[in-house]
Parts: C-alpha cells; structure tokens; sequence
C-alpha cells in the first residue's frame, strides 16, 4: 500500500501540474488526454480493491471531463478509501487467483502490481505531454 | 525476478518496434530519445544486481547512440545475466537497507521496484514517440 500510495502521491502532483485548460484536451500522437488517463487509473484503483475484498467487481465508470480541483477532490477521496480498505484485505487473498471485472484472472498480488504499473505508464506518458506544453515535470524518484 | 523479466521482454518488442533512424533520434519535448532511456535501463539493471550480491558497485555507462541490433544483442545479454545472478541474492539481504552507487539508499526491495518503475515509466513515454511516428506500441498488458 505504501508503495501505490506514493505512486499516488506522484501522480497527484503530476495532475496538479497541467494547466486547467489542457488536462482535458492537450494530445500528443492522437492519444488520449492526461486528465482521461488519471480518470482510468481513479476508476480503477477503489473498485478493484473493493472487488479483493468483497468478490464483487463494481466497475466505476467516468470518463467525461471535469474541473482539475474536483478530479483532485476525487483522488484524495480515493487516497482516503484506500487507506482504510488495504487493511481489510486477508494476508491468504495476496496468493490466491481472482477474476477481475469477469476478465482479468491472476494473483491478487499481480493485479495490485498491474495497477501500479498502469498508472506509472499513463503517467510517464503525461511526462511527455508536459515537457512537450514545456512545463517542468514533478521530480519521479519523490514519493512523499 | 519473473515480474521484473516480463516487463523486460515488453520493453525489447518497444525497443524493436523503433525504426533504426528513429531510435537514438527522435524526440519529443526535448527530451532524451527512447534509444539514450533504453541504455539508461540496461545500465542500471545488471550492475544494480551485481551491487546487491557483491556489495560493490561499479557503474556501466554506454550512452552513445549503436545499431538496434547491437542494443537488442545487449538487452538478451543482460536477460541472462538477471537469470544467472538473481538466484544468488541471499533471501534475508531483501529487507536490509544498501546504499546503491554511493547514492541511493533504500531496502534492496524497493532498489529493485525502483529499477522496474522506472522502466515502465520511460517505456509510456517511448509509447508515446510511437504513436507520435504513428506506429502502433506492442499491447501494454501482454509479458510473454
């Protein structure tokens, strides 16, 4: 958890970083915006951990663009529910194989790892689009 | 080891999917192109290892630009190399705190996330170089 947690950290202040009216819209290479991607990771991220925990996958689904501070407000909300749901996952759950959202089966530990990896990604692609609006990206070995 | 290889063979099929003239050229935003970030990995990865088993600490620096072939001939090589040295890492020396390269000091655990994330991490933006030649990256999730 604390690993994800300050890749989460990282993330956040990579968000903060996009102007207001690029998040949402700046490309490069006819990929998806920034602000989309970190939708994706936020959609992602409670949802699975709820389905380790539960065995029930409720996908969380949205997409369409909003303001930066309340996708900021969601994230910490996220950052919040995370906290307190990572202790409820049983030690044994780690080793077992699930099948995520009816599609993704492998060990529990793998689909944390996937989610990590995912949003490191996504995020090492809003380096670019930062760099390429020649804005300054956050410093990626600070996790705090 | 096995999480670390698999992310390794989806980095060989980005760095093969570069076009020879692209490959140490292209760029975006100023930054470094994918070929400079790929030698970044491959310095990084076997002499980290060798530091963890040896406790010494000899850096590799290859930075200048070479064929594809010849990188992806030294990516295979460093394959082995992982697969012959990372049995040797004595289970306890994970959780002990190493100094790596004189500078980095962290559990042994986290020296080696930090090895894959930031593989994964210059890989997103090496997707993005492909997509901005409009050439389509290998599929994300797939570590064969």
């Amino acid at each position: 958890m604390e690993h994800w947690q300050g890749h989460r950290r990282l993330t956040r202040r990579v968000i903060e970083a996009f102007p207001e009216d690029q998040l949402f819209s700046f490309t490069v290479g006819s990929m998806r915006p920034f602000g989309v991607m970190a939708l994706e990771m936020f959609n992602m991220a409670v949802p699975t951990l709820k389905g380790v925990i539960t065995e029930e996958w409720e996908t969380s689904d949205n997409r369409g663009a909003l303001p930066k501070e309340e996708l900021l407000q969601r994230w910490d909300e996220s950052t919040e529910e995370i906290n307190t749901l990572w202790p409820q996952i049983p030690a044994e759950r780690f080793q077992e194989t699930m099948t995520a959202f009816g599609q993704w089966t492998m060990p529990v530990y793998d689909l944390f790892f996937y989610l990590i990896d995912n949003e490191i990604h996504h995020r090492g692609q809003g380096y670019v689009y930062l760099r390429a609006l020649e804005i300054e990206p956050p410093f990626f070995p600070d996790r705090s």
